[in-house]
């Protein structure tokens, strides 16, 4: 029976950034990856597909990474896990033994229990090419497109379905908001509002009670009666992490259904590790469940396993929860808790905003409004979060304010941020927005 | 005889930041700011005047900030500070009191004794309209500019005078390579190339002679024997601080010339703050004197200045160093110790570069290359500084870098960063080049 030292099971950002990590540590080690894709994507890509990029082909992950950092690679889908063992078994009746293993098996898109759902015509964004490729090419002779779900995924897949084709693109969310869960009710209102100039149609408070059709859908009925016209529905509604195999092995499983991992990512067998979509993560603030499902802290998760294989090195704060969208020109990003989240944490708060030119002086070209909206605790004066709307340079501020979240940093020392500024790259000195809004929080606190 | 709670002397970045966080801090108090300039500049918009804005009106501070603080503005200049009885003349014949005095009187650009320099149609870049406007009115009728001296300031001089104009324009640099004082050599080497794409020709480790000429200067003289055609020469050398009025006032001066001042920016008087590039800075990383004079950290001690005047409530740690330029599409940014700097200053250091697009999948539109290089010390892993070249978001993701410089994070810390990622703003998580260069530190440590 062959054997490695270290076998990862999913092709997606936790699996390639749990090998690399590994390679990088540990040179000598032999390194297995298997997944079941012949082509495995680009999760976060996925919604360019239909828009920006234009093909699925376009949005593979780069397959040379495999070869550059000594990583095996077998297309194969594994069946069974024998932790005493320390053995798996693949569908394709191969057998092999592993020193050290990361499950990466990632989330499966959430198909809702709509009657009428299994319809043809109806897609839910799978990371699989057959079916990407089919909604793509069902988009070509497509006129009314509905939408179920108004979080990331839903808005940003609107967007670029909308983009160079003449057909009607309606959201349909159950929440008073899209993107309610990410950002607070302001920044919302301005996402909704770029959603409708570019000609989306966005019903909020709905639910779907029905879809509708012979085969093919051909209507979707909301609960207050009212009827969409739809050739096509995607379901945007969220993930499931895909925990079959942890399960089938006895792997412990957490609060979110998800792989439970300690601060090493070790599964309850010490011997293996997960990361990503289908591992429990905790809260940064409070140590408490957090349902986070995204590419980055995939990544960062996998940096954590990849380097603690073979040698505890690292451990996992839990997550902050750094993420960030791009509509048409504008820039919607969240680091830490919103105003929203950390009330419901049950923390006093202070709020601090700016809104400023991302250039100086304004007549800068590619001068736009930039607005950060930064929240405190009360009495410690400790970050708890931030949020970002505007330019897109908002998509690396974020991350500024991600580090500031990490340290625990305070408004004052936030008010006196040591940034680089710019006339052709960034707000003035003056009305820098990071210093501005941490300005506005202290003398609150 | 008048009397302020808090007067101001100097209406540039210092001064008016401040005037605006005294306000924030103290909403009773009357401020009084003076200012000898009708019209005050956005300083590190000057270079812009000449291509990309156009005309010096375009590149004023704007003034409704001081009546919606406020603050009270008198264009004057201020002759005498006596310290003892806590009182102001101008040359305008004003007398006032101050409870407390806050002396932003910021710096020259320096005129070097060159033979010549004294000829018609020879430009520092002063923070004057006029002088200003006349360069301006000067580049119609120039078909050949010399610049003297290759750093910021004369290269971004350089890009935004070659914009949009027939002229030859030159650079003479007497260090090996331009920018070398901000940057490593490897991004000074890229600097260059972006310059020289654009038409300007780079003349360096050369030294100037002597300007020649009758009234107007029509030649600029190497040491080397060889002689440059110039209509119009402009002085990019650096800037000495303004500190007349302080040693007049028997304010103490410190190691670089500036006025000196303890942590909480109060000079030798302790009634008197300093902030801006009239005033000592130390480095944040071993406590020397510092000679740093930027718009950036000069409104990071404005904002310790404005917040202590009439209660101690922040400190200075002294400068990170963080500051970027724009050639032509291309950011380059810094913050915190080069690799040079750092063996200078007697570190042990580590490397870790990495180099990515800066949208994922690479076929997005406005993919960049971006990379990032990180120094860290050996054996502690804290990093150090970080330099970035390439797409033109490095200039806010150098600040996520100055957070992490100011907290003191590790290489392992990074390598785990909780950074937000897009397709459309940022690279993938996978390649992300900040937390990419400091697990390539990681593995050196």
């Amino acid at each position: 029976m062959k054997k490695y030292d270290a076998v990862i099971i999913g092709g997606s950002i936790g699996g390639m950034v749990s090998a690399i990590t590994c390679r990088r540590h540990y040179p000598e080690k032999s390194i297995l990856l298997i997944r079941k894709e012949e082509h495995a994507l680009v999760p976060c890509g996925i919604p360019y597909i239909f828009g920006t990029v234009g093909s699925v082909d376009k949005n593979f992950l780069p397959e040379p990474v495999y070869d550059k950092n000594k990583v095996e690679v077998m297309i194969d889908e594994v069946t069974d896990i024998d932790p005493g063992a320390r053995c798996l078994s693949t569908a394709k009746g191969e057998e092999m033994v592993y020193d050290k293993l990361v499950v990466a098996t990632g989330s499966t898109p959430i198909v809702p229990p709509i009657p009428g759902v299994d319809k043809k015509n109806v897609f839910a964004g799978k990371k699989d090419v057959f079916h990407l490729q089919e909604f793509l090419d069902k988009l070509k002779v497509t006129s009314d497109l509905v939408i179920v779900g108004g979080g990331f995924i839903g808005v940003e897949f609107a967007d670029e379905c909308k983009k160079s084709r003449a057909i009607n693109v309606k959201i349909v969310e159950m929440l008073p908001h899209c993107l309610m869960l990410a950002y607070d009710e302001d920044l919302c209102i301005v996402a909704e509002s770029v959603l409708k100039e570019r000609g989306i149609d966005i019903l909020t408070s709905q639910k779907v009670e029905v879809l509708l059709g012979n085969d093919n859908v051909d209507r979707v009925k909301l609960a207050s009666g009212e009827e969409l016209k739809a050739d096509a529905v995607f379901l945007g509604i969220g993930a499931t992490p895909d925990t079959t195999l942890a399960k089938k092995a006895g792997l412990e499983i957490g609060p979110t259904k998800s792989m439970q991992v300690n601060r090493y990512m070790q599964t309850s067998d010490e011997n293996i590790f997960a990361c990503g979509d289908c591992t429990e993560k905790v809260s940064f603030f409070d140590g408490k469940p957090s349902n986070l499902k995204l590419g980055a802290p995939a990544s960062m998760e996998a940096r954590i396993v990849g380097a603690n294989l073979f040698e505890i090195r690292r451990a996992n704060r839990g997550v902050i929860g750094v993420f960030s969208t791009a509509l048409g020109p504008n820039c919607f990003a969240v680091a830490g808790l919103t105003e929203r989240a950390a009330k419901e944490k049950g923390y006093n708060i202070v709020i601090g905003e700016a809104e400023a030119i991302n250039r100086h002086p304004g007549g800068m070209p590619e001068a736009e409004k930039m607005k950060v909206k930064l929240v405190f605790e009360k009495g410690t004066g400790i970050i708890l979060g931030g949020q970002i709307s505007g330019a897109k340079s908002g998509g690396e501020l974020i991350n500024a304010v991600s580090a500031c979240i990490y340290n625990e940093m305070t408004a004052d020392d936030i008010a006196i941020f040591q940034m680089g500024t710019q006339p052709a790259l960034t707000a003035s000195p003056i009305f820098y927005q990071l210093v501005n809004a941490a300005e506005e929080a202290v003398i609150q606190l």
